[in-house]
């Protein structure tokens, strides 16, 4: 990465990419779709990308990693953002969350190795690992940056108190908080008007995050942000918000994904949306998001969040 | 509102003073029970009036409006507070809320017009609005304190960490947070009480709201107080505590509404209760709350709490 | 208490020692039973001793206060913990708490009567009581440790707020917050891996306490820590969990009680259990623990885990 990336405001998510869950298997079509995938993105006008050593038991890097090499120049135009911190369940072992010191580095190596690259731009902390220490954590972040092999360190599915913890302990602030948030997975919003509400007890999303990261000038990433596609035709979920949002969809002259992203990114949070469709036409529809957010009015972003809620605010 | 205003422990919350919630429309038997309620709640020394934009369709504030002309004088003895920031269901528009600078002013300055003064002596924040922006809303409240339109500044059904967010950025200390408290939503209490306890996650209040309001000399405010009478006669929700508040009531020679609210101010938060009532009984019975909470013993607090909870503390 | 007292991790839960939970009788087996008990512990190498004025009514500590009688030197040997805080039920009143400054005095001198000690090396609030006033408490406090009957001063079942209003009166640091974690009660590792997961509204620890607790260094105290025996054959409640813990304790060389134990000792913030069995040889099977801990794998931590909880961390 070099200063003149622009960081795009949307991410893409290269969960979909690359082979099998059970042994990272995959064949050359991968690539190809991948490739398709990633010029879609680029077209879209997107240069972050974010991995994790896990996705599809590290083969979702390895393909990318295919991509850089036969795109030479590619890899100096876009940020690459990795992940780790999951052990998924394997002979002998469940699954569990790792990130003591010497685990931090090895995956880092092994990530790096995969994407054929030698840093990764952003390095997120993928998991809250009960038995993390944050000294153990600090040491090895300052070690993978002295050694220039991580630029910025961040988080995922962190709270606010664990972002404070973990960052009395490392040695640059953190960058981002990567959160599922979308239309369908609405907590980070019903947390703020649920407040002292009967129904605000349903509420999963760690109150007071929002706040913290804006003020700490952390990124809040959305993961899951096009909900699994339920709103823009994938699934027959939740045909009353999947209809008002094709309703908008058509006024702003867009496709749903855009009004989807939209309206995540009409929140003052300026939340950034990591996407994950493989789907070269979706990735393009995302393009329109940011232009679906300056124009959204206020009683349009209600009235998602009301369709996607199934009632109206308190 | 003049410096000797005595500032009332009770507020008289004119939510059901006026005419229709679906159009505003009132006659002049609405006016006179305005006047009767208004006078029932100075005979019961409070000299403290808490409104909203959307009361009845601004039809509550209209109404005491007509109460303060045609008793020359009142309005220099009382507190008025007014509140903004939700927006009901209109043709063409969802109900949402809106506290954005534009709005904000706008709907100020509707209050005043109706409610015929030139200041809102308190000016609360309605609801969150997930859409808000810190520093529009501050600028909006500074520059209606500036021209002296509203004097000062506090919020509604906000958590500590809502709070403390806007606080950031206003020019002026928050002074009051409104919150629904009552025997019948002791959720402030279970808060405290239920930490790590399994009953715990059912609890929707903000835990820690209490501790930093009082840090902060933030009033907390109680809408809801008189748990919509369910002790006191007006339904037959919660037959068993209704009985005990109506021994303890006899006991003290008081009315079953000094119980309700005595209960709530005995609590060392020192509680504000807004009380809505517009029958003038009840509310002159309630001038008696204060005396009951200093006179109410701590075994009789906890006997409330139990028959409000149904059982009794862990 | 003198200095070169140990002050060993686990520590002994005195609740199950002395009479009847109903008025406090206890006869003589009752003391041969709690000297048999203290012993075990102290072979076990614990020298930390938790009371409350309400155990048994009070005989907890008579009995243990007989025991300490019958061991010369013993008193010199140990830590001795108490908490006030909690009032049981009895004829016209209802349970409730109880933190008033005379109440916590009054409680403390009865206690020290019953242990025929002239000291509390810790004394613990026992439950946060909604009525309590900050600086009252810490009157109270300050009072005792002036005048040489209470050492230091900790709190029970309370959250980072709560703990961090009292400690801006206290005169001395909170030195320890006991709350129930256990195998079974796994709420402070639920609240760290369930943020913003559709599972975590069901959590009931307060989230954030850990981290403020290992930042301020009040030692988290485990109460409930063998999870009243589902592990180690007391009950039929969890088998799957119950059959984990038998494999590793084979594994390990020890009784189940050193793993259920070991479990909560790896997590790093150094949980201090309270153990509450009277049993002598389970005692004594719990001195394993420490060592389970420090050789217990991640992986098998995290089996542990998902076998108490049913499913993988997600």
């Amino acid at each position: 990465m070099v200063d003149e990336v622009r960081r795009s405001r949307l991410i893409y998510g290269c969960m979909g990419l690359g082979g099998s869950w059970e042994d990272g298997s995959y064949d050359d079509g991968a690539v190809r779709r991948a490739q398709d995938a990633v010029e879609a993105a680029l077209e879209a006008g997107i240069d972050r990308f974010d991995h994790a050593d896990i996705y599809r038991r590290g083969s979702a890097e390895t393909v990318f990693g295919e991509v850089l090499r036969r795109s030479p120049g590619l890899r100096d135009r876009v940020v690459v953002q990795g992940k780790v911190g999951i052990r998924l369940a394997e002979p002998g072992a469940v699954a569990h969350y790792d990130l003591s010191a010497g685990a931090i580095r090895a995956r880092v190596l092994e990530s790096l190795r995969r994407l054929g690259t030698d840093r990764l731009d952003v390095l997120l902390l993928h998991r809250p690992d009960p038995l993390l220490e944050p000294d153990e954590v600090a040491e090895a972040v300052a070690g993978l940056q002295r050694d220039g092999l991580v630029g910025e360190v961040g988080a995922s599915n962190m709270s606010a108190a664990q972002l404070a913890e973990l960052q009395r302990a490392l040695p640059t602030p953190l960058v981002a908080d990567q959160l599922e948030m979308s239309l369908a997975r609405h907590g980070f919003v019903d947390s703020a008007i649920l407040v002292n509400h009967p129904e605000g007890a349903g509420v999963d999303f760690p109150h007071g995050t929002l706040e913290h990261c804006r003020r700490h000038g952390i990124e809040l990433q959305a993961w899951g942000s096009l909900a699994g596609g339920r709103y823009s035709g994938a699934t027959q979920d939740d045909q009353p918000a999947a209809a008002v949002v094709s309703r908008m969809a058509e006024e702003h002259g867009v496709e749903p994904e855009a009004v989807v992203l939209g309206w995540l990114m009409r929140h003052p949070a300026r939340i950034a949306p990591v996407i994950g469709t493989t789907n070269p036409g979706r990735i393009r529809a995302c393009a329109a998001a940011e232009r679906v957010a300056a124009a959204m009015t206020r009683v349009e972003w209600y009235e998602l969040l009301g369709a996607a809620r199934g009632r109206p605010v308190p």
